[in-house]
């Protein structure tokens, strides 16, 4: 435990739970040329059933599905949807394959934005002495909370950063 | 209860609650020239605290305030926030002045649309089966929920369309 950096007194290191959402990639920002250092990218919930999931997504509501694939080794599926002409504001739909009790909160997933530096990101955040429940030590992504505990994740634009200290030793805190 | 359009079999009557998201109007769709029928709009959620949650949506994470509206009738207040440059993609703060336990998933609000004709999107959702929870009696509003429970806001572009059957007499189902 030595390595865990602890902010904040909410936090507890419980479980290190595998993250869901994983992004191959994240395209440069194509919205924004301003160069903004934060781009609102997707909001993520997680679904029971992908084919009921599309009918109403898809087929009722008439979102476009960009994107969908399997994730054997985690068991999970990511579908991305946005309406058509809209494809830079998605819903990330996550199928975890093993069953999840919705009923308390979990059906929502987190907000995800793109960000230019994915540790001067984490810095700030630190520095306004939020947890950073899990830290960027791919130089790709990091999950923090709201104060409501509503879950947000950071990602990189473009390639992943080089490891870094002290990002690279920093273990999971709590869950997000 | 005669007037309840009730579909779907999951649909109950229950209380009848007030929504909270209000829009003024919705701005014509001007990131999306191809006249699409749907565009993104924001993510809602609930916060306890209005000063602490801006100092982590704004402070920490480098979020703009865009706007913010006190209703004392309904007694809640409303903050836009997004990220600079990225004004179209929204994050809704909603704090209630009444003090509400966010532990069951109450924290996360809704994703929203903007919609070119309420009245069709409604349709549409129907004739797929989806429950109508907020019909829009006002042209303007109207709310459904995913098949995992997850809300969606589906608001009218631009002005409110006229008052028309047989949306002007459905009753509210259930939540949302």
């Amino acid at each position: 435990m030595s390595n865990v950096l602890s902010i904040g007194d909410k936090a507890t290191l419980r479980s290190i739970p595998t993250p869901i959402c994983f992004y191959a990639c994240v395209a440069p920002n194509s919205r924004n040329p301003r160069g903004s250092l934060l781009k609102y990218l997707h909001t993520m919930v997680r679904v029971t059933d992908i084919e009921q999931s599309l009918r109403f997504y898809r087929d009722a509501l008439g979102l476009k599905e960009l994107s969908r694939k399997d994730y054997p080794q985690g068991r999970y599926t990511l579908v991305f949807l946005a309406a058509p002409g809209d494809e830079e504001a998605q819903v990330e739909l996550t199928h975890n394959w093993d069953p999840e009790d919705y009923s308390g909160g979990r059906n929502f997933g987190h907000l995800a934005y793109a960000v230019d530096n994915i540790y001067d990101a984490c810095r700030r955040l630190m520095d306004h002495g939020v947890t950073i429940n899990r830290p960027p030590r791919d130089g790709r992504m990091a999950f923090v909370r709201s104060p409501d505990s509503v879950s947000i994740e950071l990602l990189q634009k473009g390639p992943a950063l080089a490891p870094a200290a002290p990002w690279n030793t920093m273990q999971n805190i709590g869950q997000w």
